[in-house]
């Protein structure tokens, strides 16, 4: 395959073609014909003038090529020897390609939840906070992010948390990170480095929060939901010092924390030195009264308040928030040596989102359309599907739909994907299953006239079917 | 303190400015009223008629009010009886306020390692590439991300790493993060879920990357570095079967991994039957020679390649990547069920960003201007401090100034500290002491006219001085 002792042609071997200096370009064709196997290891490559003149080049660019290969290892060269290949393919053992990724089923209705409308994110309005904020950052601003979030942001939520939702938050308190997600599992973190090792979940509830604060290093524990909330009681009789709960609308009940439980449950955490941590993911939607205020606002010594703009604006943002005890402040800050905080400018680009009263704005005209949503939604399912009933409708972006005990929740769910409709089943939710049949549904990532269809859909997919 | 024991005003109490309709800020009046103690816990509220009298405004608003702060748990009404506050902030455990965070202090002139020049950050390409992908991305590119990463700078980055570093990368096996430490977490979650838990580094290291690696649950074993990069030698006596290695340009040395040493570490890799975690953090700027290729192309079965643009283009973006040998594809997407990929805008314009060249054209501009200012840092510290000389100078952002034995470099760094001047210990590197004395001079985030200035303040800053 050497040069001298083969007919091949050196200028078709070899691909030129593509960007760059002409050395590069030759170091580059020789690196592939070697990891391809066209020329394999022991190979001399022609003496440099050689092939110089075959390409219609300099020497020079040939020694750079030859010498960049060297420092690589593709190539060894001596004094008084020929230049050969020093590296095979072979010698990297043979691994399975990997399947793609799989792509996602085509979406026709999405009634699964967790979304608010992606159609509505105010495009023209963040990109204005966006560029309006790569302009006026300071240099320094770029440099490495402090990992509890940018200080302006952290002002901006803190007033906008005190305001909005009752908090006791100031810029101190305030931890910008990437979500509820994140935020829980820096709590999880800050919590084993204190010693508290037990933490309860609502069940039914988010199964990412569990794996969440798994993932982090606790030991989980679920607690049974019913009309009121959570079961107090039932927690007390846990080893769990901490307990995260959805006190303005459980997820997926969406029944609000009672007086009484709330008082409870700030009893408990007192009474087991311990906390709550108020997961405040969509309590902005609440249509039939007034948005309830955060526990974490009456008693901040004992709640890490948690909370996002994935519901309201998108979950693609990656921006939410920890508002925590003071006494907590050192240990969130020491217990992740390499926690980051998300990108700057797009905490800078959301404390402008709010600053301007944009949030304000996307939030009340939001609120207006998932209330006519929603009342169009139960008015189709009472009308399409009389056997059912919704509850947890009065916030959030999502009802329960409760159907007669012979519904096959987990076959409708097949057979409403197969037709293009997204479902959730309760059971999915559930860590010990309860009682009765349930569908989740969200109302948030539909389109404004696409609630007749999807509900049609639902009525046909649901096995058996029902009339 | 209830309205008919008291001649309390009311209307004085409660603060009823701001925004919101009057009920909202009726509600906020009285829950800070409540949690600044004014009103004690088991004090009457007055009878919403009353109220509305003395405020002017309709009974409705001070019933919405007081069901809100009902709801709350702050009062509690029970039929035939007066509203009365249900809550006292003497509940809450009193908690030591939280200090300031410390702020940076002043730095005039930057020489510490790690940055790029934060002043040439590409604002306004930047801001075309966020504000074109606001406008185009579809409305499912704002669902939850898929963690590794969007499709389009997947295929985006393969696509450069093959060109510009010699990679062996399709968009299956690169994996978006938010940079070099959170790469390297993911590689050593998937790493011990396939049973690999020992890892090394180098020593001389960034330190960041052994507390990213032990946080994620792997023995750190540190490995000697010498003028030809990693002791191969001496990791095959740890029990690593992985090992964290800068090949083409070391953290703090600067040398450049010998072809030898390049070969014993890939048999190293297949006789442990494990992986290098190749840390290409900064190999974009080379300056007498053309870039070194990646080891990952030789060996992409047995190298994990790790990037970032924290050092071309802005820590504050937190974007990189991870290309993964095939085999590892599953189990990075398995090892962590909470992992996130960086905010999708952001991934978008990146991929524009380089799509459109502008990431090559950056590179190109910093180049020349980093290969200007090197060369005059060491034609000034050469005229200024004859007695230091300088190493690892051929490629990226920071050089090793080797000091007199008798100079006390962490006294030094004190000294500038408090002069304005950042600078970098070696010793602050090392795992295990080692031989000599050195500075790590970043010249990355210092103004072009800033380097005569910041040499002079270093020679003032030495102690003891030294002529």
């Amino acid at each position: 395959m050497a040069f001298s002792q083969t007919n091949l042609a050196w200028s078709t071997l070899l691909e030129l073609g593509g960007r760059g200096r002409l050395h590069d370009r030759l170091a580059r064709a020789l690196r592939t014909a070697i990891r391809d196997g066209r020329l394999p290891e022991g190979a001399a490559v022609p003496p440099s003038r050689a092939l110089a003149e075959e390409l219609g080049c300099s020497r020079w660019v040939v020694t750079e090529a030859y010498g960049q290969l060297v420092a690589e290892g593709y190539l060894s060269a001596r004094v008084g020897s020929a230049t050969r290949v020093a590296w095979s393919p072979a010698a990297s053992p043979p691994v399975p390609r990997a399947s793609r990724t799989p792509s996602r089923p085509v979406v026709r209705y999405d009634l699964a939840p967790g979304l608010p409308d992606l159609r509505a994110f105010p495009r023209r309005r963040w990109a204005d906070a966006v560029r309006s904020v790569i302009g006026s950052a300071v240099h320094y601003d770029l440099d490495v992010p402090d990992p509890a979030g940018h200080a302006v942001l952290r002002s901006t939520l803190a007033q906008y948390l005190r305001r909005s939702r009752g908090a006791d938050a100031d810029a101190t308190s305030v931890f910008v990170c990437a979500g509820v997600t994140d935020g829980l599992v820096r709590t999880c973190r800050a919590l084993r480095a204190d010693g508290i090792t037990d933490l309860a979940v609502e069940d039914p509830g988010w199964p990412r929060l569990r794996d969440a604060a798994g993932s982090a290093g606790s030991r989980v524990h679920p607690v049974p939901v019913d009309d009121d909330g959570l079961r107090v009681d039932d927690l007390a009789r846990t080893p769990a010092r901490a307990v995260v709960v959805g006190a303005a609308h459980q997820f997926p009940t969406g029944t609000v924390l009672s007086p009484a439980r709330r008082a409870g449950l700030a009893r408990w955490a007192r009474d087991v030195a311990g906390f709550v941590v108020e997961d405040d993911y969509d309590a902005e939607f609440r249509y039939d009264h007034h948005p309830v205020a955060v526990m974490q606002g009456m008693d901040p010594g004992r709640v890490v308040l948690l909370g996002t703009v994935s519901k309201t604006l998108s979950p693609a943002l990656g921006l939410g928030w920890l508002v925590a005890p003071t006494a907590m402040v050192p240990g969130l800050r020491a217990a992740n040596p390499v926690a980051t905080a998300p990108p700057v400018l797009d905490q800078l680009a959301l404390a402008a989102f709010i600053d301007r009263g944009w949030y304000d704005a996307h939030l009340r005209a939001s609120r207006r359309r998932f209330r006519v949503r929603r009342d169009l939604l139960l008015t189709t399912l009472a009308g399409r599907i009389p056997r059912a009933s919704a509850s947890g409708t009065a916030a959030g972006l999502h009802v329960l739909l409760h159907l007669p005990d012979d519904v096959d929740t987990a076959a409708t769910v097949r057979a409403a994907a197969s037709a293009g409709l997204r479902l959730a089943d309760l059971d999915d939710y559930r860590v010990h299953r309860g009682p009765g049949r349930a569908l989740v549904l969200g109302y948030g990532n539909l389109g404004d006239t696409e609630v007749p269809a999807a509900v049609e859909l639902l009525r046909e997919s649901l096995r058996p079917p029902i009339d």
